[in-house]
């Protein structure tokens, strides 16, 4: 079941740095991409930063709308992610070639890919040069949503559950279609 | 064994989001902290971003120094990492408190982490708007290590081994102590 995630426990969902989804929309064109260049940024203000080359057709649809949406897949999407991440939504529609569906999200244009286990709706900060010097996208959440069977969401405290099924564990990209899935959550305290 | 890495490949070396190491030194001071946020930034130009506060003292001395090393720590120093993450190298001398030890860096003064499994050397680009205003780094990674027991680096071919023993595999961060480690190694091309 899709929960809230209070907002500066946002950054707990990509804290781990798994591969994520990047999702877009403007008028009626809607897009995905993977993007394994994400991270969060900050906790309150709930920011993240993600890299997006300047010739996506999904960044096209951020310049135009400011907002996306990152997203965790698991591994049970690892063949889409690769896929998405391997071809432009310029000349093809990704959702139907690639058999992914979508929600509408919460406050931002950008869909929620079905299927992932964490999202953070975002805008875009206002800070155009790093946009068009590094191709990073500077952004608050304004809006996060995790599976309930990945995250524990109890009142304030989000946590990784330590007993996520293989098909829903979030994966790492290596290079080249290469994956790391997670393995074995523990605890050093 | 450590072995260089093509420059154009070291985003390789943290492409999979573990949890870093970040050193650096100043004059006789030098130190050592956990940083979960960091990322490449590009290919080539090699570049990276981490995320490092300001009140840290590793922050004080990369900013004397405008140098840093992000070095990936194995699953064998998942306690190490911890404590240096959550303690202070104001008044400790966190290499003896954690028994850590380094060796000289090629490029930079920062000092590479003994034990780890990859290295970046760094020096930072100069956005120091971005530094003061995100506590976000923005560095070129000038040398770079990888053991290769952990990334079989060959010419200019570099990838994570699919057989890293556990006690070598990345760890990632997922909050107060508690980290996942790398799990399976799988391909989806």
């Amino acid at each position: 079941m899709r929960v809230a995630v209070p907002l500066d426990k946002a950054y707990r969902l990509i804290n781990h740095g798994p591969v994520t989804l990047v999702s877009a929309a403007a008028g009626d064109d809607r897009n995905v991409m993977a993007a394994a260049w994400a991270m969060p940024l900050d906790f309150d203000p709930p920011r993240i930063a993600v890299v997006v080359g300047g010739r996506e057709h999904t960044r096209r649809l951020i310049d135009a709308s400011r907002e996306l949406v990152v997203q965790v897949p698991p591994r049970s999407l690892a063949a889409q992610t690769d896929g998405v991440g391997s071809s432009s939504g310029r000349d093809t529609d990704k959702w139907s070639k690639f058999g992914l569906t979508w929600t509408p999200a919460s406050l931002v244009q950008a869909p929620l890919v079905d299927g992932c286990v964490a999202w953070l709706e975002c805008r875009l900060l206002d800070e155009p040069r790093m946009e068009a010097d590094y191709d990073l996208l500077m952004a608050e959440v304004v809006a996060a949503w995790a599976d309930d069977a990945v995250f524990a969401v109890e009142g304030r405290s989000v946590r990784l559950r330590d007993d996520v099924p293989t098909d829903l564990r979030a994966i790492h990209h290596v290079a080249g279609g290469v994956y790391v899935a997670d393995g074995e959550v523990f605890s050093v305290r």
